[in-house]
């Protein structure tokens, strides 16, 4: 066969010859623009040579501060193409991890959203490597800002050709993207991604979830997580139409406009999402799903009430997705087998609230801590480990990090998850988040998805609290729904769980506060929560 | 990204993993034979022990010569898992050829459908390194035959263990399969298939045709045709459900009930089993095509006007594939675009009749003689030239031959066709059987696709006869339908082309013959048809 390489490239290619008609519909404060693939593969083509006239070579480091429009969504494949690497990153990180990552990735230049240049300005002075500001404007005016030198995204591509001759002659080994992890210990951790991982994650997200042409991609994920969970590939791969809904990522009543507009018929969000839709939903809020065929769902457990709700009263078929970071993200995805289709619904819906079914080409595997593999029962945990061609081998320029992560040819997740008979892994806990009581695990995950069923509980976090006779004893932290706040008991909690969990898993303490503290990616900061509630508990000595 | 090979065995160990209760069907006349993915796994392992015992090492070639049943899916993984190459002959070979291309391959063992074994016997004192005959028998009986050495199948598997460590540090561009040509001039030209080529095939044709695991192939189309369209591969990768129809291929009323009896929802064939199955359905033969979703056709053009009929008087869709042993062998597939579904039945029709859209993954152009790019017109013809990780890039030991039809790094396929805005090809000719006609070209099968409209004409051959003046002028062979029989005059065609063709396309010569030659994979032979209507036409010089 041929010697081809496997590029991203090739997909942007064969979006503008194939689906030029196509539109990317990007939605702003001041109105929805659409344009069409044709159309941005001319930007994309400006840009090309806007990069290089400023000095951009192949393996350049070029960061972008933006959310989900369409100058970001040309970055994805401009900075690509030209054979340097786009470094997308998470406007909600700390100034002191802002400064790490940009530091440490040596970017050269950071392409920022008008309305987030503020949030950029007090660290520029750390910055080491950076030369150049771009502006990302819809409104076409330079917003006041002390970032410099700076200069508009528009004004920047728009003395270029749009015409520009990608290499092709590229290994496609070569990185195109990188990310860093949300640490909840250390320093962030940086995942270069290459041009084949990226295809064969396209490819095989594909196959799973079967997307095809016709679909809409309605992306409520913000494109600074780990690729976006894929869909700037699987877009024009297809020749999909893709709606970005910029900074409405979090109004409900926008996203509602805009799948209904649009007719999407497939979204991507994180839980917190989701809850917030429900919430509006729930609150009569107004909504068209008709055009809908999926939701999935990723990042973090889904509460199954949640899922059941979506598909049972609002008609939406809802999936979820397991991944990282290190996993580009796509690891496993919880589509039921076709036999399962005559099952009862309830038994549907938890084939569905599984992490998944591994997705071809991936190896997946439970580790004992006897480093053996864990039987396909549902019961037997361990750690998943996971291997293929879009799974990290390292981390950028941290070699003792990456020894201990990716060892045996695995990447070892730090996740505890069981598989069942049929492959459908079960997250049951992060390895840290573990509580160990008296020689046994207590699974923060199950307690807190359990607590979340409650009628009255929005949200649940447990956590482990030191104990003289058990070594550590759960305590759940529970953030009531807004109608039933001061109106909810310790004692209802535990007799909610009384017949649901083992006796020596009920919380000895429940807290009940406003907000459960949340990572940068919206999952739960257990580090962050300890610190509350322990001074709370008055325990002294605890491992942050 | 980890360096993980892209290999077929992965395929193999995600269906018995994740799909073990999926079944693989095989039909022999002596009823149904139906197992489950785990089943043929554990024979799968026990055919690799098998082979080691045998002597075949890395690398060597391990013929077959069967059918569609499930021992020959067996072989499909258990040759290549064990690292040696999988050379599946094409049944239908002349004595001549098979001779050749086994020699050619140096083919090691041979597994024998049983019922075929007669076919192999007048060649064998000339196979030269050729050590074993493997007789795969459904009856469980030795049949009469003169091959030797030779043992049967089952037999010699099941003295083996039934879990076998198939070898994944494999590197991805090793061969796995290898496919002769069925050469229309000069010897059978060989093309190896590497691992990396049809995993990413496999990846592409899912995508394109939006394959999901609860679909039920149904195989018509031989096994020993460029990887059976890649449909032993997306089986076991989506875990699918398989159905292989044996000698049964070719028996309608058995296709029909098979297709009924497992629900199957796609099946594959060429454009001469869609003709018998249509004249059998015409004969208000017995089906029932409920669980159909897609019948996909390839390896010769499909007449529109039968395409028709089955979308709109059978009720399945029809698309068609374009490709070649060379390309493993999807290049494009008629899949119409979702804002083509809003066209006229009648526009939608002739989009599914074209030879498709470039699948992902691949490029595809148009090449006039200029050596320029044709534009996308619909019009501008030239040879459509291929390249991508499943394109062939050389003949097995034939330097010659691949420098001239694999140069600059694309794969010139010796097809003319013509691109449209959409990027949908439609193949004008090959380029020897164009008729050049006063200094421009007729293309034969723009003249029998339009002869074959005809109500009287079941089939159509058009070829070009030698011309004192004009070089070459076309002659058309016509098969009439039986009920016309003699019923067809030369008048009635020229008078049908009349309004429907350029007058200088009108054939000089119309044929009517009772059939129309064919090669071992069903297609037109142009250079036996010349061969018989020559002496006919008492045309003296030719160029066989």
């Amino acid at each position: 066969m041929m010697n081809y390489p496997l590029l991203i490239t090739d997909f942007m290619l064969r979006a503008a010859r194939y689906f030029p008609k196509k539109e990317i519909v990007s939605i702003y404060p001041g109105g929805t623009f659409r344009y069409t693939y044709a159309d941005w593969f001319k930007r994309v083509c400006r840009l090309g040579h806007a990069l290089g006239s400023l000095g951009i070579k192949k393996g350049d480091r070029v960061a972008s501060f933006a959310l989900n429009n369409h100058r970001h969504f040309e970055l994805y494949f401009g900075v690509p193409g030209v054979g340097a690497v786009l470094h997308t990153l998470n406007i909600r990180l700390s100034p002191e991890n802002l400064v790490y990552i940009i530091n440490h990735a040596e970017d050269k230049m950071i392409f920022v959203d008008e309305d987030v240049c503020f949030m950029l300005e007090p660290v520029m002075d750390k910055l080491k490597t950076v030369k150049q500001y771009v502006i990302l404007s819809q409104t076409g005016k330079m917003p006041q800002t002390k970032l410099s030198p700076v200069v508009l995204y528009d004004d920047l591509i728009g003395q270029f050709p749009d015409q520009y001759d990608f290499p092709m002659d590229v290994d496609e080994n070569d990185p195109c993207l990188i990310c860093y992890t949300s640490a909840t210990t250390g320093d962030p951790k940086g995942v270069v991604y290459s041009h084949r991982g990226l295809v064969l994650h396209s490819y095989s997200v594909v196959t799973s979830i079967g997307s095809k042409e016709n679909d809409c991609i309605m992306l409520i994920v913000p494109m600074f997580h780990a690729n976006a969970w894929g869909a700037p590939f699987i877009g024009p791969m297809m020749g999909m139409k893709l709606v970005l809904p910029g900074r409405q990522l979090l109004d409900m009543k926008a996203i509602c406009g805009a799948i209904a507009e649009e007719k999407a018929t497939f979204a991507y969000g994180v839980p917190t999402i989701w809850m917030m839709l429900h919430q509006y939903l729930e609150a009569g809020g107004e909504h068209d799903f008709s055009s809908i065929r999926l939701f999935s769902s990723g990042g973090s457990a889904m509460p199954i009430h949640l899922m059941e709700s979506f598909e049972k009263k609002y008609g939406v078929p809802m999936i979820q997705g397991y991944g990282s970071t290190e996993t580009s993200p796509v690891v496993s995805l919880s589509v039921p087998k076709s036999y399962m289709e005559t099952l009862p619904a309830e038994e549907q819906l938890k084939i569905k609230a599984t992490a998944g079914l591994p997705v071809p080409g991936l190896q997946v595997r439970i580790i004992t801590t006897e480093g053996t593999e864990a039987r396909m029962n549902g019961r037997d945990m361990g750690e998943i480990c996971v291997r293929g061609p879009w799974i990290a081998g390292e981390y950028y320029k941290d070699p003792e990090t990456s020894a201990r992560i990716f060892k045996d040819g695995w990447f070892h997740t730090g996740d505890i998850g069981t598989m069942n008979e049929e492959g459908y892994i079960t997250l049951v806990d992060r390895v840290k988040d573990m509580i160990k009581s008296a020689g046994e695990w207590i699974s923060s995950i199950d307690l807190e998805n359990t607590i979340m069923q409650h009628p009255k509980v929005m949200e649940a976090a447990v956590i482990g609290i030191p104990h003289p006779k058990w070594q550590e004893r759960p305590c759940a932290c529970v953030v009531p729904r807004p109608e039933h706040k001061d109106a909810i008991t310790r004692e209802e909690i535990i007799e909610f769980l009384q017949n649901r969990v083992a006796k020596w898993w009920l919380p000895d303490e429940v807290v009940f506060m406003e907000q459960i503290p949340k990572t940068s990616v919206g999952k739960f900061s257990k580090k962050e929560l300890r610190k509350i509630v322990f001074p709370m508990l008055e325990v002294k000595e605890f491992d942050a």
